[in-house]
């Protein structure tokens, strides 16, 4: 069945901004509370929420094989559940309702006024229930970056890491909306020269640049997936910031790796980015020396051109852009992921979410986290109001922007932003 | 409110062998299907399944805050969400309603038709839907041998662990119901003396004998659980199996931890023993020197005493019991572990399961893993039929078993076993 909705030349009846990351080539999936505190699945285009519940409802959706109230649920699970091909019909059929040469919504006043929202109006909410997170490492020039940031004067990647992409388990419970405050994370952590630990709010919390990929329902336990056919089980993708306390993890994360220096908190943009979307950005990776073993060989383009960048706003200050990389640069993909993921059998269920790891890029103004962009502080970030960062400072809120573009069109992620408050201290009654 | 279900006189009209494992002073609680092909919450006494489900609906709960349809359900998370007040409240009545002495339903053929099964009517299911699963590193003994094997020659303890409850993030959606098969996983290994990786199926995949404790929702995203409290919110334990591959885990887990060599399957028992009952098994754990930081102090016997036992059975083969522990050994105990846990504000859900960590004593036939057991292969098990054993072999089946017992009454987790088959091989269609 034909991609019909990514024609670059269609328009929308609905307003769209030359610079928005929503035109009608987008159609991300969200989920969202509407002015009538009802939850609903949603997309997006322009400015303008959509209502995918009541769209269903007034049967907008007919000869799509959907059942009654697989939009008016809390989160995508059970619709990603539906494959790709449902995804596909549905986001096709969006594409034709919002065209500028369909009157049939464009025209019924009615209709609009139940199904279209500003976004004033709503509240977006975490768009799946995340049964499992995982987290990859799969920028070469973070994974060099760490290696000598945390072993003084090593610099050669582990010898593991040019055959495995890499990945760690990581807590679904601490993955949290764009939008909501993240709290500095007390911890045990060894002072410099120190041999025991103390016990203090973590005093090197920062952000890592990353994207995740939210998967269906693909095999059993004991089945693998294979490397060509990983990407029919990725139903899209999302900003994401896993959100880190330098601290801690260094005390912590020998040997079983990182574990309360990352529960604290990971939040994702609300708009999950088909890959149908994404086809026209497809491009070649770096290559890959030494072979991959024959599992995590591909063919085809199955890197993305992604732009992403990080802004840092002080409270009541002013923004500063700290960093900009790009999705194109990970080493091992997404196919090669989910194949690894599976090659001993692990179950991969509708809404997994699998991250990317840092991505960094080649320059030094590509980094994905503070802890290289200053190189453990050693090169501190200035701010508009002259104050500098080393890490991230309580009332910051940081921002992760990401979109891609071609000469037709723009197709964009929005943004995932939370604010660093102090530490809680709170303890539960 | 008194725990009035442990009173160690009590005895049940139901028939219990002096040997069960599941006297009237244990109550565990699971989910099975039954003849009728409902799935119901339930309990068992000796060899009797009880459906909660119908007792409820037959009004044997009457005068206790339940929904309608709590144990109509099939996972305890709602059931667990409820909190300890209602579990104890629903123990002791099924207690009283259980008692020798008590004709209600004793008397009650129709009742009785309906609410009571025999083991081989019902098929046990996973007990809970287990949101987020971590595993922690908590055994001494097991720590100081895995540093040994893994590092030849380097026998200190890294500096950290005694300081932190270790633990790691593990992938909910590999653990398993007792009784299902495991596949052999396929995987990366590192041939001794090479320096490239080939893929095959593991040629050491273990057992690690651990404990589990199940968690209901606790604290908010950024609120902490103090370690004098941390037991209110453990609903109860269940024995687990998680299953290893040593080969795949020993060239993947620097620097993250464990990944593929762990989430093909954890196995675990399907009664959920509560804590309640486990109340009159309560003993100081190890001396912790160095004094760990107050935040992980506390008062009072917070260890267990738990025998366990692990069978490895040659198919069609008789049983050998390799090793022998006790979960009493653990130097981080459960409320230690969960005010780690969450001291940087983590959330915890109901349903959450927390394991052990590999449960070694002290002694050489108290290991908790093959590994240990045989010293890296150095020293073999026999079998029965003569065969030897380093790692397990395609077709054993491997048994935890665990109890209480003091002069009054014993009080048990029943086992869970599972086979190892071949690698499955197979991929998605």
């Amino acid at each position: 069945m034909p991609n019909t909705a990514n024609d670059p030349n269609k328009k929308s009846w609905l307003p769209v901004d030359k610079n928005s990351d929503f035109p009608i080539q987008n159609i991300p999936f969200g989920v969202f509370l509407t002015r009538d505190d009802v939850i609903t699945i949603g997309t997006r285009i322009g400015n303008t929420a959509i209502d995918l519940g009541a769209l269903h409802q007034l049967g907008y959706f007919e000869g799509i094989p959907l059942t009654d109230d697989i939009f008016l649920q809390d989160t995508l699970n059970d619709f990603i559940s539906d494959g790709k091909k449902t995804w596909r019909l549905v986001r096709n059929r969006i594409s034709e309702i919002f065209d500028h040469n369909n009157p049939k919504l464009r025209e019924n006043e009615d209709h609009k006024r139940i199904v279209l929202f500003s976004l004033n109006e709503i509240e977006m909410q975490l768009p799946v229930h995340i049964g499992d997170y995982t987290d990859f490492f799969s920028s070469k020039e973070y994974a060099a970056n760490m290696q000598s940031l945390l072993n003084e004067g090593e610099h050669d990647i582990l010898p593991n890491w040019l055959h495995i992409p890499i990945g760690y388990h990581g807590r679904s419970s601490s993955i949290i909306a764009s939008g909501l405050p993240v709290y500095r994370p007390v911890g045990q952590i060894l002072p410099e020269g120190a041999s025991t630990p103390i016990l203090k709010p973590s005093q090197s919390v920062d952000f890592e640049l990353e994207m995740a990929f939210i998967t269906t329902d693909a095999n059993l336990l004991g089945e693998s997936i294979p490397v060509d056919q990983a990407e029919n089980y990725i139903f899209g993708m999302v900003l994401f910031n896993d959100w880190s306390a330098r601290d801690i993890q260094k005390w912590e994360f020998i040997p079983l790796g990182p574990f309360l220096s990352k529960n604290f908190a990971g939040s994702i943009s609300p708009w999950i980015v088909t890959m149908d979307a994404l086809e026209p950005f497809r491009m070649d990776g770096p290559h890959q020396d030494p072979k991959p073993l024959p599992y995590l060989q591909f063919k085809g383009k199955k890197s993305f051109d992604i732009n992403l960048e990080v802004d840092i706003t002080p409270e009541n200050g002013e923004a500063v852009t700290v960093t900009k990389s790009n999705f194109k640069y990970m080493y091992w993909n997404m196919a090669q992921q989910l194949a690894h993921h599976t090659i001993n059998g692990c179950k991969i269920n509708s809404g997994d979410m699998m991250g990317s790891g840092t991505i960094t890029g080649p320059m030094a103004n590509s980094c994905g986290s503070m802890l290289e962009l200053t190189w453990k502080g050693e090169k501190p970030i200035k701010m508009k109001d002259g104050s500098s960062r080393t890490f991230i400072e309580d009332g910051d809120t940081v921002t992760l922007r990401g979109y891609c573009k071609n000469d037709s069109v723009r197709i964009g992620f929005g943004e995932v932003y939370n604010k660093l408050l102090p530490s809680s201290k709170k303890i539960i009654k």
